[in-house]
């Protein structure tokens, strides 16, 4: 999958420098406008990896100022909800946790048909499946995803994320997404994303505590974390 | 470290492909005669590795039969506590835990002056510390060692093994116990290396019930372990 991704960016390298794009049929919906809902590190990581990738952005935050980077960077600032859905047919929305997306968009919500909502914050399975049952209700389709790696990492080649709903719409929009971190199906049942979303960090949280416990205990002899943690990322590799 | 084990490994091949050992100095305490205490499963693939480097093993063990298969592979069985103690001067002891060690020891304590013995069962450091002191206070020089494998992984060249004592006593016989595990000084102080080998079991332990937790999370969704298991080590590496 990899190695197909590196080749469809060297396809497109080459494309551009010859001064014009691919056949429309190899790049689907990579330079559809998209909207990004939530600026925090994540939103605004992923705003501009798809700037980068030129791919027209709009931004919608609840506080407009967290916009500026991205407004500098390229990206237009929508002027309300109504405007975010207006502007594109994928809706990102980046934001601390599920309610948050009604407290957003359910003032707008008779502009969501139509729309693919593609929800990448955290949450829990039931959140998620409530979430695309308003969504379905308001005529949009909508995909959850769980980000794997810190906004840093954002367009990275480490980077994936799970995303579960239906299958058809992720197919439509991977190579969007694709840009951000490598699409992981992990089924239609929309709580499955963030099920496996939650079940690495449960993963990810127990060996940070497991790792700072044994370096404290390490510490009790005077031994510094620098020279007890290649030992214990060796034991974890 | 490695590759001069490797390079010495392969000078011990040609050398016996050419019938006779390599000189003396060079190989210092590498064939003197091992007394190993212990034949549960540890003890045993320490007896067997130590044959199979051709150095002429000594084994007890409290149930004899025990023995039976590294005497088939070569050792010779003690037949008491100071016949084991009197067949070589570096005792390896690998016991349940520290207390077997004075039951199997103590009757033969007026043996123990000259000798070196390198205790690597489990225990705690405060253990090893009354063990260093008791091996001294009957005139022996003591090692506390920590072997990070499990027995079917003793000799293979991912196995090492931390060691806390007097360093002068484990640069003598690094050869020989580098067979068993690539040997990691970690301080004079006894308790050292078994607060290492602890606190890198208390990330093992803990990371294992993260695994496991997270596992029965994905099997709530129908999700096999082997599916799962595949992100969480890419998440731990």
């Amino acid at each position: 999958m990899r190695a197909l991704r590196l080749e469809k960016a060297l396809l497109r390298s080459v494309a551009r420098s010859l001064g014009h794009g691919l056949p429309k049929a190899n790049h689907a919906c990579t330079t559809a406008s998209v909207t990004v809902v939530g600026l925090g590190p994540m939103g605004r990581a992923m705003a501009g990896t798809l700037l980068d990738h030129a791919v027209p952005v709009t931004v919608f935050n609840r506080t407009a100022s967290r916009a500026d980077t991205v407004v500098a960077a390229g990206a237009r600032r929508a002027t309300s909800a109504e405007d975010a859905l207006y502007a594109a047919d994928l809706v990102i929305v980046s934001l601390t946790h599920y309610p948050a997306m009604y407290d957003l968009l359910e003032p707008a919500a008779d502009r969501l048909a139509g729309k693919v909502l593609v929800n990448l914050s955290s949450g829990t399975p039931r959140e998620a499946e409530r979430a695309a049952a308003w969504a379905v209700r308001h005529g949009a389709e909508f995909l959850t995803g769980g980000i794997m790696v810190p906004a840093p990492l954002v367009g990275d080649d480490t980077a994936y994320a799970f995303y579960s709903g239906p299958r058809a719409v992720l197919d439509r929009w991977s190579d969007t997404l694709g840009l951000l971190a490598r699409p992981e199906y992990v089924g239609a049942d929309p709580g499955l994303a963030l099920l496996w979303y939650q079940a690495l960090l449960d993963l990810f949280m127990t060996t940070l505590v497991g790792t700072s416990h044994a370096a404290a205990l390490m510490k009790s002899a005077g031994v510094q974390a620098e020279t007890f943690l290649p030992y214990a990322s060796d034991l974890l590799a």
